[in-house]
């Protein structure tokens, strides 16, 4: 976390941490208090819960769409700082009717899309148009840009969309960007003006496979016991789907065994944990309790009640996941 | 659930519906009271969940393994009826441990391997000699048998087991066998005494590639949003892997959209679902409101906190998923 904070202060970028993955309002706080703008969620219930544990400043990368979210969405603005985004006329359109509704003054940035393929507008132009739509209602306030990944197709991006709206004297004041495994490259993007990651706080196996954290800074994992080993080379762990989702991100197999780094966990079923061990050198035995780094740690987060935080191999808290299936 | 209580009931073969995918305390009662025997759980936590809730009859089909496991498996076995499975030495000596400080008369099925390579003993000799370590033992006794899947090398393991067990008049009561996607061929394996189903209460994607369930028979889906339309064959509904898990099942794609079954859900971040309808004559609008079968209906009830009970398209009631995420 303060790794993190220090870097980004060093380079003049806010930093936006994302909750979605943790869900744990305390950790939010925690990442306040050490320096961070505001924090970053996915969702409107995500929003919702981290207000109503005092959080104050909160940006939501989302196109919120329909009545019933769009009222909640300005309930919220009316009690805190929250600013959205839009890819479209009507995520627009609709936000502008909202706000205008509820009396509120809400900040949109452009998402554009840097190839990832999922939301965001495709060209400068489309995201100009869309500033200048944002900028046409009374009650929307166009306030920049946004897009995940960071990658070498962003600092372009942005340059171009910036030059087409110089022309009408539209300022793009807010470049947000996110990604873990990318966040020790913001500062070669001059852009950039703030940072989203949110994987960062805890660590996983993608995250180690990207270089961005080291094994001895991972601070999340999974205990979990050997319940069978039916054949001399195959073990099975008394955690699957339900604990560890069945998130791959592109690795292979879903965790890594500390007590066994060679063994490999192939497949789950929803309790269970397959894992093969013969290239173990020493092999582990019925009732043996081994400690797992999963894949992914957002969808890990989000199937369990409690994360249990351990000092020096003390329990310190127990932190509830207070978000947690916080989808809606 | 009428229609498998029937054929089971017709076929002599008792109904012991397993609870992992809906977690629901009000329709575990329901399926009593259409006629099971009682129910199955996967966790201790499920099973802690279930008899709070007043199930009396509980199956336990898992390895439970360390001191305080145990110690909540001999509690509950003081207030109802419970039995587990056992597929190693190791496990057994455990049980019988603890059922003897409780005292607690524990019964216990030898889980067997049918094929799929998760737990259970390779060989029916393997069976036999748990079978007898087992009724060894002061405070166990032997039940019968436990696989799943249910398949072609179910019967002739029982009856092999069988032959060995019957020289030492060791009966072998109970033979348990589960799956949704086999469960009309349960009568076509004359060695079954028991079936535990558990996808069959609401289907999914999965059963109906199965043939098990028909589509109007499917009775669970997830509501979405279509909140972005980047290019003119992708679409990003609000929903991802922490909707829907990103389970796949052995199927293509993610999710089957009703409203336009010729999309494809092709992957899944965590809040966004993306899909492409380049083979759908009509297209899809943002803001426009799908209804997704998932592909797996158990990995998507552990994700939500509430299941919404629609009858006639008018909400009859909202259940608490009360054993969500409870895995330990």
């Amino acid at each position: 976390m303060q790794r993190l904070q220090s870097y980004l202060d060093s380079h003049g970028i806010a930093n936006w941490p994302h909750i979605k993955t943790h869900k744990i309002p305390a950790i939010a706080q925690m990442q306040i208090a050490a320096g961070a703008a505001g924090i970053t969620c996915q969702k409107i219930g995500e929003v919702e819960i981290m207000a109503q544990a005092g959080l104050r400043n909160i940006f939501l990368p989302y196109n919120i769409i329909g009545e019933a979210k769009l009222n909640r969405l300005m309930e919220l603005a009316q009690q805190i700082e929250i600013s959205v985004t839009a890819d479209s006329a009507f995520v627009v359109d609709g936000l502008a009717q909202a706000a205008q509704q509820h009396q509120v003054t809400m900040p949109v940035l452009v998402e554009f899309d840097t190839g990832l393929a999922r939301c965001g507008v495709q060209t400068p132009q489309q995201a100009a148009d869309l500033a200048y739509r944002i900028d046409r209602q009374s009650n929307l306030v166009f306030d920049g840009l946004m897009t995940y990944p960071l990658n070498e197709r962003t600092d372009s991006f942005v340059q171009q969309t910036r030059a087409i709206l110089e022309k009408d004297r539209v300022s793009v004041r807010r470049v947000s960007v996110g990604g873990t495994p990318q966040m020790w490259q913001a500062h070669e993007h001059p852009v950039v003006t703030e940072y989203r990651a949110g994987m960062y706080i805890y660590g996983d196996r993608y995250t180690l496979k990207s270089g961005a954290m080291k094994l001895e800074e991972v601070a999340f994992s999974v205990i979990t016991t050997v319940v069978s080993r039916p054949t001399p080379d195959r073990g099975i762990l008394d955690g699957g789907s339900k604990t560890f989702s069945s998130d791959l991100v592109g690795l292979d197999g879903y965790g890594l065994i500390l007590e066994y780094p060679q063994a490999r966990i192939y497949s789950f079923s929803e309790e269970h944990g397959h894992f093969d061990f013969s290239d173990c050198l020493e092999k582990p035995e019925i009732g043996e309790r081994l400690t797992v780094i999963p894949n992914h740690c957002c969808s890990v987060t989000n199937l369990f009640n409690e994360i249990v935080a351990v000092r020096d191999g003390v329990v310190e808290t127990i932190w509830p996941v207070a978000a947690r299936g916080a989808v809606q």
